[in-house]
């Protein structure tokens, strides 16, 4: 009997109990393998006693349309950076990898699969090099991998992302407001451009094009006539005025690697009433209304796809690989390279311009 | 010909379209009446030149499942509340309410429907007095008028609420975490306390009762064994903690009612941190997404009820009351006693029960 | 230790599991009571060996958005009218109800709660009478009671077929097209009326009403000029013409009472053609799609009332009865009184006024 | 001033209404550009008096979350097969190509794009060899064209189609049922693959691989015990028995080229009962369901990103051409090869590999 470990690593994302379900399906077409799942990433493993669950068919059954992920997620610990705490009261992080790999065997787990977004790749690349037999799923909500063409979760995040735009347009034009829409996206404004052009907002601005207030102003402006008009503003949580920087806080606590950003709406807002635009404007903060929920049927079938494409890697023993959606082909790329170029919005990319043959202004 | 005059005021809300149809269609079936709209509430007969738009089958076709209204709605002026600007740059509130009334007998208007909540409905009670021929159809998402049993766009809202519960379930499962989801409700619980029932929230907290903290800590402590565990706490921007009050912005401008509620959410976050709840919490604020959007079957129906019984009270000089919702029947109920008594929680309602029924703690 | 056991009959009704876990929470609540449910109906206790499964918090963690029900349902067997094989291959109906008395007793069930439509009730009321502690939950996706203002899944049925008028207008605009959208109810048209009412419909024929072919196609004439135009038509699957009768298939296997309706779309289409209606025609039946998937948050809080009340009923020993509605309180109506008589549409309903207000033709 | 004239033709795809929005709003953006439409693709053009409408932005407001076509579709007529009734009552096709492309310069009509599927992009390319500025907009909600990765409409007729497998499977479950749902996919099984494979079917049948009906009951079988289980079928309309053939009717009508598929459901029901199969199976047809309502997100971008590039091409003068999609660009590709071969499922298709294995069978 083999034992493949599942791990989900990072901000949940639609899809990835489908990614599982794929996983624990296709692994129980063969005669010889069992499937486990750690809880919270890796440190299910960690743990004393360990927190590990056995993943069989009744047990992924009717998960794939469920949100979340029923292996748990987390942001904290990890076998790189476990947190420890000092005499004084102070955290240190420890390196713990060595002690995970031994215990992986001495629970004769013969391979393991690390869903997860960059952070949890670099650790599956650190994992593979000191021997782990480890495969990687890609997952970011913000498609922002240039290493495949797209990734679960995505378009789940658009659509809901689209209906808010949807239904903001309407509250918009019969109170003659504008409103704001912060989205998720922190380096990559990819929901929030397709949420404008899906949507049909006015004005879009992402991290990748620092926003000339002016413009934003002006974009607005040619909007309302005798104090009539309305315009819906789909901005990224990343996004931030020409000169200045992001809004985030860095959470300090060890091991937690998370920087929180958002409240862009609300300063955008601030910023075009200290140059003198005088409508009514409204922000709206999705947040995680964006990760939550039933997957949309699109990622549902990108995440069968992976995870079984992820099985028979294993079955390949193609390890240090990880996924890769290649149209119209699953491929499998060197980790390393896996997670090398971020895929940012560019100038001259099919939907910016598209965007701004709608009339989209980007703030620039 | 007579002429019919219909205006929306105050917040919009999902099935105002549905209503302006119902009375449209409804109108459209006797051979005398034209039915026109003015723009802005009642602000659209007050200003020179009035922006006044006549609605036929043609122009209200398909709107019933929009959100909005396509007559826009306000907040600000009025007939009893104009804003003029004195020579100091102040702002002074006008009663402009004989000559609205004069210039509507001008326009050989016969008949008003004014669609609105209790400030609105106020309007409509001393227009009456004032002589003009008024009908109120009630408008208030959040279900607070005792003199109907139900309005249209509150089950809308509830389900908005509802779904987003459902989404935060997932991810807060996923993550450990405890999410305070914050609804409308400035002064009544409704869309909370069924938002919290519908979705299977651990806590709800509403204006009507004032929650003790440590009931609340204690009712999220119960949810985690050996930091696993996770909670979803549906919360209305109108409550507080005992001994506290209302978090809320009133705005100053003249002929401007609105009180800007909210930031509850992000308040019971600290206030759980300040004696010791450890857990991650989160919060997400729903704001405008409850009021925009297609409004669900449900709302749409008794909308178009509303609608058509309005019509008819017209029809039938039924005026100075406002039509009401009282199972299985529809009546008209005078518009001194329509807006007097509001509907709140109480602790022996049966939706209270329920809750309690369910495990949900009310913080109390 | 007392045991409550649970039952679900008959068709399955979004907001079953929402009731099943409002009953189990309650009960949950008090010390010395556990629940149990039946697969299938009584099947599930009838049978050797007997299919019951224990209904703790857990098992029914999240199934209060899930449609269907996770004890499962039939129309087949039952108590009074158990299928045997006779030795000349034909069946025959057995009445094993004292049997099934005396092996709850046996297996120490204190009280029982059936929730299930007339035909469950009847059976209730029967098991009753021969001294079972039996408590009725109304499950009606027709809303078809009269003893109760509203029942579970009905509002969901509405949506679900309002969203499918919403979706037939666009595609009927576009191409000149007549819509027949055949919903379910076989006796009463509440379905169709407020779907009708709801997507604005041109046209919506209900069983109650036995409609005058001539005057469908004279509303439907209407909505054409010069070839162009389009319209939908919801119309009960119970619905007929006027001379005729339901199209239904009678099920005479034994022990499963169920008649088939379904087909008048069809028919509808060839009666038109028939009298030289041109126009392009195409049926959809809604079907089962209208029986599954998420309850609308209004069901899910139906549900869970019902479900508190039920268990309330059975602490109190308040046996014989089932649950109703009457706004705004929940009361227990005596069981044979409950399904004594139908709630129909009638001519002087206000809804049915309303759906003339708007428009609708009723084909009468 | 130029002319640009847009037809839609075939059956309505949700995201007709936004590429023709996009269209609108590039053309704005040049001062010299007016788009016009013609009402029933060219049969506006055809018919005396013409059925044209101008197309600004205004007009295009807010269509883009609508289904269907604003300027209307059919399958009858065009410039190549226009119906005329003979002495004795026939009807004859006409070829009126000429006479429409006279009257087209009459008009000042500068370019031509026509959105549509094989059918129509065939009429595209015979009037562009006759010297019309045309392009052409591919359409077809059953993906089924090699030259472009992906077309508009689709990915929300598999959203549909999975929500409706989400909806059968509890119902499915809770009366231990087998469904069948029948959707669209005449000769190409791309939308019941997908569905099958996002909503979790155990058994998906699609016209590329005529199925044995033994494998089809033993896969079903498999999902039993002791009479207990349930199965959802996804199934193309134009799927088939291994020796059989589609099901349809062909419509004989002079013009009318849609032949129409449907019933394999029902078929698939009485095959299988024929060889012995005994579980209660039910179908679904979900029929122009799948075509109607608001576009998703995906789609809409889709939609935008055709439309503004089509106008591009109408800019470049770049006549005789189709856009496609060839991720991650949008190209131009000769008319004559757009619709040289289809693109159809293969069984070394990556989906049908990950079907596979997930457990799903394919009858084959």
């Amino acid at each position: 009997m083999k034992r493949l470990l599942i791990a989900t690593g990072g901000g949940d994302c639609p899809g990835l109990n489908a990614v599982i379900r794929a996983i624990v399906h296709r692994a129980s077409q063969e005669d010889d393998w069992e499937v486990l799942g750690s809880i919270q990433a890796f440190n299910g493993i960690l743990r004393e006693p360990t927190e590990i669950v056995v993943l069989d068919n009744k047990m992924v059954s009717g998960i794939h349309f469920q949100g979340g992920t029923i292996i748990e997620t987390t942001n904290k610990g990890g076998p790189f950076s476990w947190p420890v705490k000092e005499k004084d009261g102070s955290w240190t992080a420890v390196d713990r990898s060595d002690e995970m790999i031994r215990k992986l065997k001495y629970m004769n787990i013969d391979a393991v699969i690390n869903i997860g977004g960059d952070g949890s790749q670099e650790i599956s690349q650190k994992l593979y090099e000191k021997g782990l037999n480890i495969i990687g799923v890609p997952k970011t909500i913000d498609n922002d991998l240039s290493s495949t063409d797209t990734t679960f979760g995505f378009q789940t995040a658009v659509q809901i992302a689209t209906e808010s735009v949807d239904k903001l347009v309407t509250t918009a034009a019969s109170h003659n407001r504008v409103f704001m829409l912060e989205v998720m996206g922190r380096n990559a404004g990819w929901i929030a451009l397709n949420a404008a052009v899906a949507g049909g907002a006015e004005v879009c601005l992402i991290p990748e094009f620092p926003y000339d207030i002016y413009k934003v102003k002006e974009a607005l402006e040619k909007r309302f006539h005798h104090g009539r008009g309305f315009a819906v503003v789909v901005v990224s949580e990343g996004a931030y005025i020409q000169g200045g920087h992001m809004i985030y806080q860095e959470n300090k606590e060890v091991g937690y690697k998370n920087k929180r950003l958002g409240g862009i709406a609300a300063q955008l807002i601030k910023e075009l009433q200290e140059i003198g635009f005088q409508h009514d404007m409204r922000e709206t903060v999705l947040g995680h209304l964006q990760r939550g929920g039933v997957p949309i049927a699109y990622d549902r079938v990108l995440s069968a796809q992976f995870g079984v494409r992820a099985f028979e890697m294993v079955l390949n023993q193609n390890f240090g690989k990880m996924v890769a959606y290649r149209h119209p082909n699953f491929v499998a790329v060197p980790l390393k390279e896996a997670i090398a170029t971020p895929n940012l919005v560019t100038s001259d990319n099919s939907l910016v311009k598209t965007a701004k043959g709608l009339g989209i202004s980007l703030g620039i």
